[in-house]
């Protein structure tokens, strides 16, 4: 039997750092069990060992949060997809739950259910519709017990206001994270205003994730909890950004990118980047603190390495690793052992050993480049059916 | 029961691909089970579930060969390395055998049984107390009856020549492979002439693994064929490069840059780049053609999906790919699904989001850079009498 | 004789392009007649013919405007600069009146005589010296009846103002430009603002120079044409850039960059780059298209070879030159002929052949990087005093 | 009446360094006096001042070798070029010679008189015509007395070969600078062969030109100078290589890069690599020292700069600089005068400023990308009628 464990808001009520886990369809993606284009879960039901396996390296690295594999779990998303596994959303979701408080019970971390955007919201399907997506999906999470809720991966506040209403009935603690950028949420709502919303919901911590990289993201929660004050209001502040460097984004973040998904490995963050950002996130009273899309089990032990004096926890993945690459100083080439110091990860400058490629990429969207003329033309489009057609074109290209 | 396997040679024999597995030591320490600096394999014993999982993952992305976690697993190095666990070698390569068996037995795979080059010779210790420490690995693996052997990652052609010899006394077949680069091993001798020993020396199957990128192994191997080839010797030829670009090698390779061991990211190869990579090794007449640092599973599933037409077989693992990025399809913005087409990828010159990093390096054993200036003192200072001579070394280096 | 010319005014009002000439100190130092540190216009005595020739190639490419070479000449200026010729700012100015009329009169334009920022503004002088600077340099131009007045490279609009009211009591047409970026003025003024209080102070024409690069210049002047026409007001508008692209500067523009002044050669901007410019310049409806630090002749050629269809004229240089690179069709390779087309220098992304360098670099100001650690310190000073003490630390380093 | 001053040979023989001057085609098309595509110098005839004034700056930066400007000003291929002007090579070729004569008697400088490689050896006209070409060049040569000559830019050493032979009937002494990289001559000669055939001719200083930048025209020069000392002959050497950097380089030079000629900028050295180059030619023994296409004033003070100790001459032009940027000491940004000194430039890599440009091209002649596509399909033909089709069709596109 599992002892008890603090609760999320209690422990963030203390003021302790909750380290939350990396992204899973990512990582999955790289280890052959998710699909890119889906990015739907089945793998909780046809590849369980293989999602535990992630899941029991994030707590080795330190997590406090075991998500549940759900991302895109509701049903009208799975059929969308194509699931010719004929798996339902709650088969997938119950298994995801399951795998999550297996791990879980292995050591000090918590499980949150997690619902994400619809498919039903952006083809304009009404509130009632949407509300009834979240609620098949939380009655799961209630079923199995989950610790507490998020809301996350949403680009329009308004969705995720619903979602965050439609998780309150449970009783359980909510947080509620947008993909959103310093620029706002899709229909131009400010990081501030969409903050203010989404406490007076009901979400007790607010943040975002995925879409940008970690100091982008740490901005973007900055100016939420500037909202969040001004308004009077009183919230706790989560981010889980990407672990790729983003600098070229627009609005809509890093699926605009040329390289998005399948070649933004030169834009992987170093561990020693993870110590800036969990420093930075710590700085501007971040405190719960872990990744999304890109982040591996050493990019989480990372953080919880920077935050170890804090926390006062040194993870147990770091008997495989010593603060600032310490493990070096067993090399057998001298000058290999000398790189075993703080100072030289934190301050080299990495090559990307491809002195044909370019620092930064043009978006997609910004229209310019003539390699990229076909895409753009979709992005004029103004209409779905437009849309449709534009797409048509691009692929009998 | 397993079934009767074609052996190593039989395929090799056939014109058959073999597609090999992805290095251990680099995916497993972003998992949190090996140290970076000993990169020693006591996960095999400690850890058997996240070594058994990414053998996994690699059959599934359709490696034909499961290699023994055994890198670095000689007495001599785990005791060189502080070893507080107490395993011998021998617990340690009997576990890695046994995961080893277990997955290959789940598909078409074959176990190779692997070592390395070892301190004893580099401390230049007698021939027979060399030949010893390969003899007591040999003894497990002729005990657990691995398929063939491999005698992997030497800096010198003579260690390894020492290495087939031993290992040819089991009777099995005998793969070796370097990590050198076209400019020869460590005393300078030549890849053909490195080869042609090799041959000599018993190994039926001769090529590079590790050190440097796929281009420039592809290339060394060539020279390798050559040599044999002009020598009027037979041979087959492997390769397992680095997943990383290293257009700025010096001749002890990755070794020297000075981002490694952890800060190689904006270096990592997409999976675009391995099909190029996969094609060439494949025109340049190599047959066993698998990777080592920096490997993940898709990075091998890439290999398999490029030589999909030779081999006559898909991956398992391209169930959650699509050839050429073709799960994109389903994405939900169209400009994404506009990229599911093959010359995309093809011919992307991927950014690195680093504006402020170089694309090449000046590695360290140039000597000329201020800012490394500090590491070569070391080289003088950090330890005595073993330290100095290394230093003297590397002055007439 | 020469013919009798339309005026500066007469021209913007008719609602012509006026083409300005290049920046003097950066060229001339090239050829070696202007030191940098100093930048003082001593040339235009000593080396007349060197300065009259750089004015004849920019009269060549079509500029209509040849400003006096009067950078920096004012006394307190040249006194400050250790002037160990003892050429007083007399005779220096009126050196660079009779340059620039004697190149003006060989073709289609007109001379402006400069004033810039004085040492006795940023060393707190009283506004009664500050002005009585100016008045002396504009004694010169009044004696010698140059066409119009410029003053310019100011990075506080109240000293541009004094210079603006003093400049306009000769009653010739008076232009301003600051040398800011979007940011504004040393003080924080914006550029709205600082547009509206020159052309309050008498300003016909008001804009930016020098600091940063073209597309940055052209935002600025956009911004200061929305100030002025959200205050009622009216204005011409002036650009003269810099030819260095300059993304990752601060505030205080290229000055910042470790780069300046004498490693800025990678971003010096190419022919096409210019092209671009211009037609930016062009469309923010600014008719006073210039360029500073960092142009050369052929740049400003290419200015009015884009703004040819406007002007109705081909630059006399174009002889040498051919739109696009037609020149190119003699050439004695084929695929060098093939280059002689517009979309192929359109599209191209030029490399800098300098594979371990940035592409941006860290402006000193950041105060990040520990190779700049000890510049930095004195940006934190927050007088003259501790400054000074911080710089003499740091020439002692 | 000038001086009699120390002949080339006396000088070199002495064991002086000799500084040769800079390119004057690209330095004259970035003024609007030459045309890129024909390359010839009409303008010693049609812009005198223009051509005077350059030479005067390369006089003033301590060059003591004024090249009459006679580039490509043979008769065959004045008459290619489309000379529309009816110059003959006569009248151009004897300009040249006052202009390079008048400024050589205002300082310590020879003229030399230079011939190139010609269309009529490139189209297979007969050895007697190419020779009768030279001839006819050399006549002027000898009329107006020039110093000494020098056969330069030439491919192929054949050709070479012969001018060495027609210019030793006069004579004078001679010098022969190929445009060749380490790989040797289009014809595959090596350096080392080239320098032998060179000598043999009658030339008694080799080098090379052009083409490379300045560490590959070092290389290639060791290489020549190991070839003639292996064949027991003896030489004086010369390298005037380019002002840019081309590392991706093929054997054709920087003509095969994208870049040429109108948007090499990023590639521009900058004075303290002039540093690193003056030194290294100086420490692999070669004694006339000079610059060809990119390089200014500035870059040849730097090279006399750097060499001041070995000549002890400071140039006339340093008035304006002081060593290693010491100008900078009267700045008046503090961190600007920080930068007055030898370590900061030495070891500062500068940025491009260009984050979406890469640092390295794909020469056209490697057939890879996609938007070369067109020209590297010329490369591939075989013929010159297939040839000429192939650019027919890249014309239309």
């Amino acid at each position: 039997m599992a002892p008890v464990k603090k609760g999320i808001l209690e422990r963030l009520n203390a003021g302790e750092v909750v380290i939350g886990d990396g992204g899973f369809v990512f990582a999955l993606e790289k280890r052959g069990y998710v699909k890119a284009g889906p990015w739907t879960p089945e793998a909780t039901v046809q590849y369980p060992d293989a999602v535990r396996q992630l899941q029991r390296e994030f707590l080795r690295a330190r997590s406090n949060v075991m998500q549940t594999f759900t991302f895109y779990a509701s049903d009208d998303k799975l059929e969308n997809r194509g699931n010719n596994l004929k798996l339902t959303g709650a088969q997938i979701n119950e298994a995801a739950c399951d795998l999550a408080r297996e791990v879980a019970n292995e050591g000090d971390a918590l499980v949150a259910g997690g619902v994400s955007q619809t498919p039903s919201y952006l083809s304009c399907k009404s509130e009632t519709e949407v509300r009834a997506i979240f609620k098949k999906q939380l009655d799961v999470f209630v079923r199995k017990n989950v610790d507490f809720l998020i809301a996350e991966y949403f680009e329009h506040v308004e969705e995720a206001e619903w979602a965050v209403q439609v998780l309150k009935t449970s009783g359980k603690p909510v947080a509620a994270s947008l993909c959103i950028g310093p620029k706002g949420d899709m229909h131009g709502v400010s990081p501030g205003e969409c903050a203010v919303r989404l406490v007076k919901a009901g979400a007790q911590i607010v943040g975002v994730n995925c879409h940008f990289d970690p100091m982008t993201c740490v901005e973007t929660v900055k100016l939420m909890k500037e909202g969040v004050e001004k308004a009077g209001l009183k919230a706790h502040y989560m981010v889980q950004p990407l672990a790729f460097h983003t600098p070229d984004c627009n609005r809509q973040g890093f699926i605009d990118l040329p390289e998005f998904p399948f070649a933004l490995e030169p834009r992987i963050l170093t561990r020693w980047d993870m110590h800036k950002y969990a420093r930075e996130a710590y700085k501007a009273g971040i405190r719960f603190i872990g990744g999304c899309c890109g982040f591996e089990p050493y990019h989480i032990r990372a953080l919880a390495e920077e935050l170890a004096p804090e926390r006062g926890i040194i993870p147990a993945g770091s008997e495989k690793h010593g603060m600032w690459g310490s493990g070096l100083e067993m090399h057998t080439k001298p000058w290999v052992r000398a790189r075993a110091r703080r100072d030289y990860w934190e301050n080299l400058k990495p090559a990307s050993g491809r002195p044909q490629c370019p620092s930064m990429s043009v978006p997609d969207s910004w229209g310019v480049t003539k390699g990229h003329a076909d895409l753009m033309q979709q992005k004029e489009a103004t209409s779905k059916e437009e849309l449709e057609q534009l797409f048509d074109k691009s692929k009998t290209h």
